[in-house]
């Protein structure tokens, strides 16, 4: 499948610099606006995280961004003052290989917690990729696989919508859920679009759209130091500002397409053999339909069911008794893979082994959970809990 | 090691009559009071619960209590208006067995979650059990494995102390968390003590010695629907309850036994290789300590790394940072098994090979986790995740 384009006023470059393990694979990458563009964050809400991630909340959502540096292999997290100061090295050699001020360039950083970042190779890394900035498929591909750490594949997603008479680009880029040796899944991801917005219509698009894909989605629960989601718009399509009913459109596509970079996240999760998308609906609100999703999305009993192709409905309706949401269990009905299986707080008589062959034979499993207690519902997505998953990470790696 | 003896006022009696799939392995169990005993309660907070639960909550804190009456292998859960009867008719015929009302039962059961109780073989196990009624060890014995669904090892810890002249006894049985085919574990616990107690004073020990016992273990985070703890009070040991210093010898006591009986779930936890038991202090209150050791132990990351005899300590402090209670980062510190790994948010010189060493050929791994917030503590325990978890959770079953 042919990626999509790269909006207009970006260019990307990306240099192999041996940071990673693996050799020949993208570690460091630029991301140049040719511009002034608005750039808006959202971040990760662990107390302890990256220094780029404070680098970055102090400067979002502003207007006159030139630069992101994303580097692979080193998450810089845990490493005190010299992370610190580390981080601000990268941001002024972005800046300078590309005319820019320091404070116009944000800076991310995935991989291994507690080790200093090689600032050698992280040199090299950023002057190589300067030389290569590009707008074309092999940019946006080797800036791709520059965010990946042990992902299976590159995450690229992209949409284009008219508005207005003007066409306009959204195109994103995303890594994780792997595991990252010897720490956690980290979750970065960057949608460059050519639309012209302002620094807070940016903020409160991504803020949404992270809200429905980002946000709703788990491998293991354990939150990342480094997660990190972030939205540049280079204004090149248009010279004034998406009005109300334009922004409306603008949101849909970009919900899409940070839908399709999240559901990839789990779907290659640490030695996932299913994505499960979980539909909750029949709440009375989307926060409280999200916490249960999340409950029963972070059940390693639930999750281990959907690896065995176990339509195990007990341990699916008991993690969303223990989400700390009240509803009368009496008004609960589950199907899985579109077979009815407890309705109304009873369980219903059903084919287990037809649906144990539907979850068997199917990548994804859909697993659909309805209250009575109002009309808000939610979409979450998480990987399964393989043997695989537990000898990755018990592997000894420290 | 010989078994404690059982307090004065109890006579206990189990037979096997075919509700475990397990043949010869007692399956119904009563616990009878000589004459009424004060019964306290403390049970799961999950929605989705057994139809004992609510029965038995209705009842508790009480100073009629003559008879519980136990059933391991099947939970008579989400199983309706029938369960519903079912639970009721037990509590009658437990009654009966001993002369009391049914108002003066209580129940529980454990074990597959949505199939309705076989009550034939029900009946028949109330009718043997109440014919083995006894207070010597082997009664005591048969009891605790009656409790038991997949335990590798039945569950009793007792005290014997001196308060104002007199001896009193505090023995109690518990169960869990071995996976109960097809669902989840459970935790069943009731302690019995000679001890003269008020209904509410039996109440307040039994809720604050949960807190520090089974409310402070994990195995995989999954509440059940059945949780139940009992504390039966038959007042033998004086005509006149304890008053305020005697209490709090009570208490520690009763800490003391509910400790050791809780440590025995996560080190007997489905799979389980290490028990981690994690020390949580510098904090402004022991709510917020509880909060960051149940995030710690119970981050699938965090598990794995210590069945992989791993001091993957950016593991430990990530999960502390995603608790949701603010902290310094700058003040926390770290150690394993007695060794110094994180000290005041920067990582230390460590021999990792030495911390892995001790992690390997210890069955309890010792994590100590320190704030300077304040000068609240608590401790918690958990199992840790192995390979032998997911196989036996992801094997078909339903």
């Amino acid at each position: 499948m042919p990626l999509p384009a790269v909006p207009q006023g970006f260019r990307l470059g990306a240099a192999s610099c041996g940071i990673k393990s693996t050799p020949d694979r993208e570690d460091v990458t630029l991301i140049v606006c040719d511009d002034d563009a608005v750039a808006a964050g959202v971040y990760t809400t662990n107390l302890v995280h990256a220094s780029s991630v404070a680098v970055n909340r102090q400067k979002t959502p502003f207007d006159r961004c030139r630069v992101v540096v994303v580097n692979s292999g080193n998450a810089n997290t845990c490493t005190g003052k010299r992370g610190e100061r580390d981080s601000l090295e990268m941001l002024s050699l972005a800046a300078e290989s590309c005319g820019a001020a320091p404070h116009q360039a944000l800076v991310m950083s995935t991989g291994i917690i507690g080790v200093f970042l090689p600032m050698e190779k992280v040199r090299t890394g950023i002057t190589t990729a300067a030389a290569r900035l590009a707008r074309d498929e092999n940019a946006l591909a080797a800036a791709a696989r520059g965010f990946t750490t042990t992902d299976k594949y590159e995450k690229v997603a992209g949409r284009t919508i008219e508005v207005a008479g003007t066409t306009i680009q959204i195109t994103g880029i995303a890594k994780g859920a792997g595991m990252i040796a010897p720490n956690m899944a980290t979750l970065l991801a960057t949608i460059m679009t050519d639309a012209r917005l302002t620094p807070s219509d940016a903020q409160t698009s991504l803020q949404a759209a992270t809200n429905v894909s980002f946000n709703s989605i788990s491998v293991d629960g354990h939150m990342s130091t480094s997660d990190t989601v972030l939205l540049l718009a280079s204004g090149k399509s248009s010279p004034v500002p998406l009005g109300e009913d334009d922004l409306a459109t603008f949101q849909t596509a970009l919900d899409e397409v940070c839908v399709e970079l999240a559901r990839m996240i789990p779907a290659d999760g640490e030695g996932a053999s299913h994505l499960i998308t979980l539909d909750v609906s029949g709440c009375r609100t989307r926060e409280e339909a999200h916490q249960i999703a999340k409950q029963v999305a972070e059940s390693a009993l639930v999750k281990t069911a959907v690896t065995g192709a176990d339509p195990n409905w007990g341990r699916i309706v008991s993690a969303a008794g223990q989400a700390g949401v009240p509803f009368d269990p009496a008004g609960m009905c589950l199907s899985m893979n579109g077979r009815a299986i407890f309705q109304n707080g009873e369980p219903v008589a059903f084919d287990a082994a037809d649906v144990s062959r539907s979850i068997r034979k199917q990548q994804e499993t859909h697993v659909e959970l309805s209250f009575a207690e109002g009309s808000a519902s939610t979409r979450f997505w998480a990987s399964d809990l393989t043997v695989d998953y537990v000898v990755f990470n018990s592997e000894y790696t420290t």
